[in-house]
């Protein structure tokens, strides 16, 4: 059987000339990297949730991306993270939300998924289960960036929050096409035909007040269904939230029995266009098919699967 | 045009003999005053949102139920409150998790749709964003009640959580057949045909680590879309969470065009069965059409009609 494995690095107002030739080298290469590591663990008969947990994990751990160790700031100063994953192949699940100090946060959503009993998980009381499950807190330090920062203090004294860190304008509640957002995912499909879908993310730069979006809810942000397909979301959160993203995909599919790439296209540049909504999603299904698919002008999205393909592009 | 206001006080081990004949009377009687405030509003031609909001608070303000005054005590002697609603007419949604001191979640769950720029605001920081529009902070005092304090102090110092507060055994992390999902519920279809849905509940006694169930999260535990219908969901709300089962509802009617009726039961006895996941929904569409359907034992539940219909039940 066939195996792939999809991910994104947040989707947004990229164009060619947003970034100098270094810049897109950094980001080539961060992408490549997560794409090799989760590659090889589909390749030696891995599991789909396995390259899920540890491609974003790599992608966390990389300060270009907004999720994990390059999360960016909220209103207070912090950096509150969320994740999800999912399991096509029994519809489990586990995500967090709001959580402080978890170097990876997509790590501590998969330890929910097995030991928690639950399904989400928030604010401190994650903080609590993870130490409970034997994680190690990570310092504050360990998430301090300088860009990401300078990019809170120059508007920390306003309501206004940010969705990226590059091109961006200030914005208050309504979308504003000159943004990324900054979300980082994965979906794999494994040699037993297995799907998993993964998401992590540092939300908004000066968010407050414990606002969550799309990425730790499943459905919205990420959904995984063996039968279907499994999708991970990058976006303006509250329109995934409004229009149920990834399982509608999923829906689509079953239901209408729509192709994975007629679903994602009918839900992202069709409906959530309609809707106003701006962004993103990468999708695999169980044949190994897969798609990327945004209405932004463009999506950081990396590709590579046992057919010998491989993609990593940034641009629409 | 017909109006429809259905509502549900949770689902779950509800049979004959489990409730005297003046705890009947007093579940009888709050269901009863709930429908009757919706239904005014309905009937002077008020809007679907608003008679699901007045209706729920008035659930919200019965220590009967597991939501607002009645909420349940979490492992750390707090009461922490979800809630989420959802505007069928234009998909606006807002929703709260995790939040104390608030008397009525589901007004905050409004003021997040109508003035937060968020679907969804969690803990303390959402509690800032009531501050913010003026709500007042209701003491700890208020929602302080001599039965869920003893229920919460039988198993505080167990792992265990408690999903109801009569019938119950202890239960850790697998479902247990004796409880009730403690949550209410109101949907709503207006003389306009516009559609609402909204949820509210105090979650599990003893539960901890931030734990967010489906109430809050749209698709999930509510969802409202006037093409199709408006769903608030009660049960364990981890199963509900990972077969989105609003949404799940809305597509099966918009994609596969079952009635509203077929696709409550598809979703609440069969899908949801086969995962293992025991709860229950209300139901209505644009046309006045409605639904309870449950596959625990029971669901408080009453619906109230233009055509002078009127139902208050408890049991299966």
């Amino acid at each position: 059987m066939p195996f792939t494995l999809v991910i994104h690095g947040g989707a947004g107002k990229i164009t060619p000339g947003m970034l100098n030739k270094e810049e897109e080298q950094k980001y080539t290469e961060g992408l490549a990297a997560a794409l090799d590591k989760g590659y090889k663990i589909l390749q030696n008969g891995g599991t789909a949730l396995d390259a899920v947990v540890d491609t974003i994990s790599v992608l966390e751990d990389n300060p270009m991306f907004n999720a994990g160790r390059g999360a960016v700031f909220t209103k207070k100063g912090l950096n509150e993270m969320d994740a999800s994953l999912m399991d096509g192949s029994n519809f489990m699940a586990g995500a967090i939300a709001g959580v402080r100090n978890i170097k990876n946060p997509i790590q501590l959503a998969r330890e929910v998924m097995l030991h928690s009993g639950h399904v989400l998980l928030s604010g401190s009381g994650a903080a609590e289960f993870a130490i409970n499950q034997g994680m190690t807190m990570t310092p504050d330090e360990y998430f301090f960036n300088q860009q990401r920062y300078d990019q809170w203090v120059e508007i920390r004294d306003t309501n206004f929050t940010q969705l990226d860190h590059k091109g961006d304008n200030l914005k208050g509640h309504s979308a504003d096409p000159g943004y990324k957002f900054g979300t980082v995912g994965a979906v794999a499909c494994d040699e037993q035909g297995n799907l998993a879908a993964g998401t992590s993310t540092g939300g908004m730069t000066n968010k407050r007040f414990g606002r969550i979006g799309d990425s730790p809810v499943i459905g919205a942000g990420t959904y995984a269904n063996n039968n279907t397909c499994a999708i991970s979301c990058t976006g303006h959160g509250e329109f995934f939230l409004r229009a149920v993203v990834a399982y509608d995909v999923s829906c689509l599919m079953e239901y209408k029995g729509l192709s994975l790439k007629d679903a994602c296209a009918l839900v992202i540049k069709d409906k959530l266009v309609k809707m106003g909504g701006e962004g993103g999603l990468i999708a695999v299904d169980a044949k190994g098919n897969y798609d990327f698919c945004f209405n932004s002008a463009g999506m950081y999205r990396g590709m590579r699967n046992s057919e010998g393909e491989e993609v990593v592009a940034f641009y629409g």
